[in-house]
Order: structure tokens, then sequence, then C-alpha cells
């Protein structure tokens, strides 16, 4: 992954649409040339965190950061039209953890899903360690990013796709359910399951029955049950 | 001293009588599923303590805590004999990634198996990272260490088991192969399978058809996959 840092590099990756990842403001630090890099990513809907200076200073490799870093993208994300024109595609409601978010993206292209799309604020982007954990499918497997989770549901619907939400309340079972093509697979992130405004845009809500009161299952592992149960029965009828 | 962190790992630590030491929640932190943890460790007398976030996240080892940690004793290992009299057995052939290790006693607890055998050299043993990516199904899913897989997997197949290797060799598609019972699942390490003599040990060698030439799994989305139909047909039968 590509690290940048000061402010004039950063500002200057922000306004010619260099593909970033996040961008990372030392906690404490200010001034107009820090808020204008703040406001261009904020613009081009990276994500801005702020950090201790320590963690600028172990990314940057040195001190002399002016207070900011940027992360580049590993990939580049693909066209939302692109990703839409699939068969399956995998939409993920906030996933935040890389490792989860790379072996989603793994088994989604060994289930033979067409595309990944995830959200560009509050959830992981596709980092070197994502791109480690997808071992190779993201060379592959088209991943976009949206600004709007919902809008997009809304324009998938639109285009004739059935949303099948996976949560824990489903009403129906992932094994039982009638999967329509082209099929949306919506995953809620990591212990939070889907907002409640994605769950109302989902036409079905499904869940997995597990053993045991209190079991409960990892994203990657849920998302691998239900697409392959997609693709069993895609490969049998 | 075993370290929990995680709003589901101490809730069920708690639910289940573990014996904790204390519950420490950040300051600040709040919310109703932490209300809930410290009404938990109320009622089963375990010590809260209010302690500032940098004190979690030092004792946790990061930052994603959720605001809980607990502070208990070590995972006692199960005995053999508790293990295999279960009609589902996980057997794993030297998985050493901890956060894999945990989920897939999470997915095989959440499966309805019986138990997980682990082997005692060159795996992942029982750490509070395994602890916390288990989610809390430790408490529950009895898992116990033997020195030979090898021979546990014969002693297994004198009481009548059959024994089911996943490897990306095998002859059978796991979707289409009937699973005996009493059934032992045996899982090869990540990016290496199954090693030659385990291999031997098997009944059948089943496989996961992937799409895509390059396309393979995580070892954790594997063992759901395959326990998940295990248990679909289970159900159905």
């Amino acid at each position: 992954m590509s690290i940048l840092s000061g402010i004039h590099p950063v500002a200057e990756a922000l306004r010619s649409h260099h593909p970033l990842d996040r961008v990372l403001v030392a906690q404490g630090a200010g001034g107009p040339r820090l808020q204008e890099i703040i406001d261009l990513a904020r613009r081009a809907a990276v994500t801005v965190r702020f950090e201790p200076r320590a963690a600028l200073d172990r990314l940057a490799g040195t001190p002399a950061h002016q207070g900011v870093v940027a992360l580049g993208a590993a990939t580049k994300y693909a066209g939302v039209e692109e990703v839409a024109a699939a068969e399956m595609v995998v939409v993920l409601d906030g996933v935040e953890d890389p490792h989860n978010l790379g072996a989603i993206i793994r088994t989604a292209y060994a289930a033979g899903a067409g595309g990944v799309i995830i959200p560009e604020r509050r959830a992981a982007g596709v980092t070197d360690v994502v791109a480690k954990a997808a071992a190779g499918a993201l060379e592959h497997l088209p991943v976009t990013r949206v600004v709007n989770v919902n809008r997009m549901l809304e324009d998938l619907k639109r285009s004739g796709h059935w949303i099948y939400g996976l949560d824990e309340r489903g009403t129906e079972d992932y094994d039982r359910v009638e999967y329509s093509t082209p099929t949306v697979l919506v995953l809620g992130g990591e212990g939070k399951g889907l907002h409640e405004q994605v769950r109302k845009h989902c036409d079905v809500l499904v869940r997995i029955p597990v053993a045991g009161k209190i079991a409960s299952l990892n994203v990657s592992v849920a998302a691998g049950i239900v697409l392959f149960e997609w693709r069993r029965r895609r490969l049998k009828g």
C-alpha cells in the first residue's frame, strides 16, 4: 500500500483523485491547510480519521509528516455498472474488520458471485490486509464503493434484482428460501447485523438456523454458508 | 490470566458462569448491551470497575474491545473421551492462525458439532485471541489437544467413526457424499491442506467445488460450508 505524508502531497493526491483508502490526521493538529485537506477528503468521500501523532510517525516512517498521512487504496475500485450486471452481487453493510472483508471477497469469488459492493464510510476499505486475506480474488472480482448503500439497493431493485438480507431476525431459513435471479445478498457488520434502513430495503430476510442458544457465526463464515447454498442450488437446477 | 474482550465474549462468559476475576468497563462507554453486562456481572458477584479506555486498550492488546474487558482463568482442555463421544467431531490438522481456530470453534458449535480436536504441536493452541474469535463457543464446546493426530484418527475409526477429510484433491463433492454417523471432519492447515499421513487415515476425501480456476477458501469458511451442509442434511433427514 502506498503511503503519502505531508500537507502538499496529500492535498495534491486528493485534488487529482488518486485512489485513497483513508486520510489520517494527527490528534490536536490544526490550521487552515489541514482543514482544507479534511474538506477535500470529505468531498471525495475518502474516510478521515484522527489518530495519535505516534501512529502517524510510524506509518510515515518519520515525524516530518505535518500532521497528515494518506493511505493509498490497494486496488482500483470497479464501476457500479460492472458489479450490478452480475447474477449474484454481495453487498456489505458495514463490515469493519479487514480480514473479514478479504475473506468475504475470496469466498464470493469462489462461489461464483460477480461483484462486491461496500460502503465508503464506517467500513473497511480495500487495503493490503484485505488484499492478502482475499488471496488473489481481488484480481478477478470487481469490488465497488458506494456513498449510500440504501440508494444502491433501490437502484438494484429497479433493475430487477431480488434483495436477500442475512439477519438473525430473518423469517426464512437460508436453505429453504428460493433465490430469484439476479440475486443480491446483503450482509451486516460484525456483531451488529443490518442497519434498520437497509433491512427495510430487503425483499426477504433470511437466517441461518444454528445449534445452541448462544451460537452465532463470523460474518465471513456466514457469507460462505449462504453463498455456497446458492451455488449448490444453481449447479443442481 | 486469560483476558476476554468485546461485548459478546464477555456477556457469554458471564452467562455461562465462567470463573472471572473482574470486568473492566471503559469510562464514558455506555449503551444497553454494556449495561446488560454490568447487570450480569453484579448478579454473578463479579467486580465491575470503570477504567480509562487506554487501560482497556492495553489489556486487550487492541482498541477493538467495545468498551469492555474481562479478566479470568485460562480455558481447560476437555478429555478425549468427552469429545470422541460426539456425533460430529472436528479434527484440525495444523491450523496455525488463532483467528481461524477461534472462528472454527465458533462455527463447529453453531453447526451442532460435539467437539474439536487440535494437535499439541505446530498448531495454534487456545489463547485469548482464539477465545475472542470463538465468541463464547469455548464455554460450551469441548476442545481437546492430542499429541498424535494420526493415532487419534485410528482410535476414532475403531470406535465406529467415519473419517471425512476436506482436501482440494478430494474425489467426492461435499454436497453429494453421504455422511455416516458418527462423523469426523478433518481440516488441514492454512494453504497446506492435509498431511500425507493424515490423508491416508481418511475414509473419504471430500472437496468443495469452486468457481474460477484460482479460487480457494479460507479454512474457517470451508469448515462452515461443510459443517452446515452436514447439519442441513441431518435436520432434513
